[in-house]
């Protein structure tokens, strides 16, 4: 954990404003109410070390409301992108070392399930939003690497790749992830990619909280 | 290149919706546009591979709407930041694969500068949005190590750490950044840590860019 913070503070830092903040969840009550906000089973108990990424205007508004400096820059959506960059650039530093060490990790979007309750929980000022949370520690089991878009339809050249064009691509990939999932489990529903895209994008409580109003009630993105 | 593409590739991606792309420029025009776009000398000409991490919901509304499934979700703020998360964990894989091969890496945040402009200029359709750009190449010096706030104050356990509780801390940072900027360049403007962020958040092309409006445009973050 001491090499990892300290490469998640060495990571790339948007204008060197370092607007990301990281909270080191400990305390067996706290990480109760993240696997409450999750809901995800194995985001409870003492499955590894619990980080979350936070991005982090707060800390620059008291710099500048000291030095008598107006807080509305903070309240653009590109300060709060770049807090983004931060928190995100630094966590995925943070996976890099932990692999590198022989660690496994698992990045937990499913905070964002109770945005709201998350704040209360981690005592998380105006101006700051949990991102996302990160598993780290030592992998019980090796799973099998699951299949991504080929690169023809992932990578432009110059432009952006029209899926149009990459229809038998994208059939071949159906095909492979159907193959893995039968693999991985022959018991459970198996989804091609596609038809994962067409059920579950907009599911689950994440995609159904009130994201944009809890970032706006932060004073975050308000322009 | 052929193996930082595979690693962003390889990367995590939220719910496995694989929701970024990435343009590779290598036309010189298409380049002279973005470098029009970020206003940074360093970004034209031939210094290195230019890549642009897109957020991409745009492939999954196509994927979507031949299934006949509403596009809505992927107007939801969360639909988006899970693209803004697909793009910066790719973009830091290949980060971390690029160092360890010994190339010389730059985020370019600037080319947001011109968000329309650059939205054009990479015929990226609506839906998508150019998050950031990656310089790519040979460095050709090794710049000393900017230093970075300390963990007391950007590390909290539970909950947030709050930065009246590290005054001291946070002014022997300052004396250590304003050494570092001596040390690099004794001919120029020496700013403390505290002193740039009252004097620059905000300012520059990008952070006064209407970075909202153009993401609206693009039909993302709507609600």
């Amino acid at each position: 954990m001491r090499t990892l913070l300290t490469v998640a503070r060495a990571s790339a830092t948007s204008s060197y404003f370092q607007q990301a903040t990281i909270i080191r969840v400990r305390d067996a009550a706290v990480r109760e109410a993240v696997h409450a906000a999750s809901g995800q089973p194995y985001v409870g108990g003492d499955r590894g070390e619990l980080l979350i990424l936070v991005v982090d205007l707060h800390r620059n508004a008291v710099i500048r409301e000291r030095a008598g400096a107006p807080l509305e820059p903070l309240e653009r959506t590109y300060a709060f992108l770049q807090g983004c960059q931060d928190a995100l650039i630094a966590g995925q530093s943070m996976v890099a070392a932990a692999e590198s060490l022989g660690l496994g990790t698992c990045y937990l979007g499913s905070i964002l399930g109770d945005p709201a309750g998350l704040i209360t929980a981690l005592g998380l000022p105006e101006r700051t939003f949990p991102l996302l949370g990160l598993l780290v520690g030592h992998p019980a089991q090796e799973p099998q690497y699951k299949p991504r878009l080929p690169e023809q339809i992932t990578v432009g050249i110059d432009s952006y790749p029209p899926l149009e064009e990459h229809d038998a691509e994208l059939a071949a990939y159906d095909e492979r992830v159907t193959e893995y999932y039968d693999l991985r489990d022959a018991s459970r529903r198996v989804d091609s990619f596609t038809e994962q895209i067409a059920r579950m994008v907009g599911q689950g409580r994440a995609a159904q909280a009130p994201v944009l109003d809890v970032l706006h009630r932060q004073r975050l993105c308000l322009r």
